[in-house]
């Protein structure tokens, strides 16, 4: 305790007393992930202003061993940015870091400290007449630090790719409080590793991302919202072909919704319709766009694209937004999906990828399954069709009483919902990452082999364990390998 | 020798006549690079014909301590594959290794063995309306295996990338004959850090790549090979800003070509004529693509970008290709420079890159001071500037000697260009890799913070060196770090 308080001490005097703070009030909402499910203690809240008090902070900790959790919005769903109960860690937000440094135009670059908002970049980005091809439901608190090491996903990862893409350089402090920085891009550049894409989608466990180089985009000309009811998931597999085939880079994303999920939201959501008349099994939202300049011929294209569709009778009905009111409209119902299940009771939420082509058998051929051998519960899949990444949840018999059947019924679920994806040669974390919440079962169905390299180059990059110990890898006893 | 003796018994037992070679015959070829910069020895030549059998030899080499230098097409520029003089090595070849073991043309992926060699690829692809959307000048020799192993560039990067972004999974052999498998393409996939990322570029230091999945893309439907005389290269820099602003993804690629080196390979190549009429300081090369069934804008699209370029002053005269062969023909040119300028004299060659922005800036400011500095030099800058990658050679003055003027005043040049290159933020190996020719410059101008990362990656995953020792890691001696 000696220890401690002189670390608090050194801390304090370090980063004075807006970089540091022992207070519980402003501590406490940041030792509770967002939805609640982990709750955690530290020894204080470090809030650095810079890379370099970043890095003379990593070193104070090295030299008093203590483990530090990186934090940016705490918009994280697995729990990867919120320490454990010991008290024994310290937290380290990056939020304070939120400058945008430079905005290249002509190279479509922007350095962005770690704790700029997402939602701050596509403004900042938007009034150059560019964009930030990468968007999800925490916009408004996900941060750039948090999104790199989380290599966060979102709805336009068909079209663009996970935030992995769009970084062309990083600034990151590593554990020993050396600061590497990548953040000059270089369209071709081979001397050697490319060290930054170890630290994408790390969580934080090999180092700190301070800054990060994007890639910027031009703005679009126009997009054109389609809401699809449909038959089948088969279906909706069948059209997303049909519009990769006659969209091409026009397509920029891939929804499915099925019944039960519209109509949890058209529940939940006050004024909600759906947009399309009658009942269908399954619902599809598209998005096209195209280029600045380019906007005549979308409209056209999106029609013609989905006459050929009703030809081939792979869909029932189909609605284009009418204008961007109602485009928004159209994406406030798939994005109200999470919360409107939420709301009808407890469930087991499965963040799993299969390869495209499959996934709509998997979904198919799961359900039923599960559906079977859980008597009472439901499944529901809805989410990025075009990425082959579903959020499969498994909805408790009526009458269950959340945390317990959680941690009893809801337990086997999940277990058995990862084996059957892994079996599929999926993911068990599509993009939700592995954090605290799916530690344990990436220990039992990770490659052995994928573990082994995993914790090799944990313990080479951070021998002594100060990098948000307790996520993402693996402990060895938990591991498969013998 | 004993040991030396009982390692190669096992080894010609484990793989046969066809899967094990000392015949001097045979291997010789294989022991010095392409360009006869490098020459090696080797205890003999392993070809194993499936990923099993490299596996098992991985272990024989790993329990006799015998070190591995993986080898594909043997067309590296930096000396990466060939093994050191010592002949204590063992060459492995993944030639045999050359299956397409399945393509999916609904996905756009392929999976293909190490050994498959680029052109092969490209013809597969072709033959069901696809296209694989990487090329350069060693596609006929060049594998799939070293491509990954060495990040590989060329013509096409501009538009979609190194071999990173083409590389869907990947399956590798590791240091202690395990094997990382990852072929299964997952758009999304966050189960911990992305370990084929660390595999990509590494030159078979860390693993051995005996397969990957590669992303295809749809055939094109028509290109438009353009030829443009022009006074500077910031005018070239101007018009590679002025269609990336109005061909958008329409443009496939752009180079530059200075006078020097056009008139070297006119005098090089039989019957090459310059596209343009008279004399124009600098020229650039440049390719739209269309989408296929879009043909008929294209040519519509070059016509009025070269017609504003024209109005803006940044270009003396422009030809755009009438036909394939024309277009063969302005790009045979392009290929030729390489070999015409190597045909004049001795000559030092760096593969650079700064930001894209900054690279003409960058030419012309340091060919003046070099020329100066070294009199009687003559620098000459081509090749990919769309991505801030030139091939930047300094002739010798005219009546040196090769070999002795390259470890003279060639090796001070050299030295200075790296110098220069490392003070603009940029780097020394663009696309050609590390190898064992600029293991000492990387250690010399590396970042000390990314150097130890390098040492301490390498080290958890290749403890006992077998893997391609000397190439690309410096040691630590070598290195700046204290």
């Amino acid at each position: 305790m000696d220890n401690a308080d002189l670390f608090l001490a050194e801390a304090a005097d370090l980063l004075g007393e807006r970089g540091f703070t022992r207070d519980r009030e402003i501590i406490e909402p940041w030792l509770t992930d967002w939805r609640g499910r982990f709750k955690g203690e530290a020894l204080g809240m470090a809030s650095p202003a810079s890379t370099e008090e970043v890095a003379t902070f990593v070193r104070l900790c090295a030299r008093h061993s203590v483990p530090i959790v990186p934090q940016g919005g705490n918009s994280g769903m697995s729990g990867g940015a919120t320490p454990d109960a010991s008290g024994t860690t310290v937290l380290l937000s990056l939020r304070r870091m939120n400058r945008i440094r430079s905005l290249d135009n002509d190279a479509g670059e922007v350095t962005c400290e770690a704790g700029v908002i997402l939602q701050d970049l596509h403004e900042a980005a938007e009034e150059r007449r560019l964009r930030f091809p990468l968007t999800l439901g925490g916009k408004g608190s996900a941060t750039v630090g948090g999104l790199v090491s989380t290599n966060a996903g979102g709805t336009q990862v068909l079209r663009h790719g996970t935030m992995r893409n769009q970084v062309l350089g990083l600034e990151a402090v590593m554990a020993d409080g050396s600061v590497l920085d990548t953040l000059t891009p270089l369209k071709k550049d081979n001397r050697g590793f490319d060290l930054k894409q170890v630290l994408i989608g790390s969580e934080g466990t090999l180092g700190i991302v301070t800054a990060a180089t994007l890639r910027l985009l031009p703005e679009i000309g126009e997009r054109k919202v389609i809401w699809v009811g449909q038959n089948s998931l088969q279906d909706a597999r069948r059209l997303l072909l049909h519009f990769q085939n006659l969209a091409g880079d026009s397509l920029e994303g891939f929804e499915v919704i099925p019944a039960h999920s519209l109509a949890a939201v058209i529940d939940h959501l006050p004024y909600a319709r759906s947009p399309v008349e009658g009942k269908h099994a399954w619902h599809a939202l598209i998005e096209l766009t195209s280029k600045a300049g380019e906007t005549e011929a979308l409209g056209a294209l999106a029609e013609e694209i989905l006459g050929k569709a009703l030809d081939l009778g792979i869909l029932n009905d189909a609605v284009i937004a009418a204008n961007e009111t109602q485009a928004e409209d159209f994406w406030l119902l798939r994005e109200s999906i999470a919360p409107a299940e939420r709301a009808i009771g407890p469930a087991m939420q499965h963040d799993i990828s299969v390869s495209v082509s499959r996934m709509a058998d998997f979904v198919d051929e799961i359900s039923p399954t599960i559906e079977k051998r859980f008597p009472g519960t439901k499944a529901v899949a809805f989410g990025h069709l075009g990425d082959g990444n579903v959020h499969f949840h498994v909805l408790a018999p009526s009458g269950s009483t959340g945390g317990e059947w959680e941690h009893t019924q809801g337990k086997e679920i999940s277990s058995y919902v990862h084996d059957l994806v892994t079996e599929w040669g999926g993911s068990i974390s599509a993009e939700h990452g592995i954090g605290q919440i799916k530690r344990t079962e990436l220990g039992r169905l990770g490659d052995p082999v994928a573990l082994a390299l995993m914790r090799s180059i944990k313990q080479a990059l951070d021998p002594n364990g100060l990098l948000n110990p307790g996520k993402l890898v693996p402990l060895a006893q938990e591991g498969s390998t013998p």
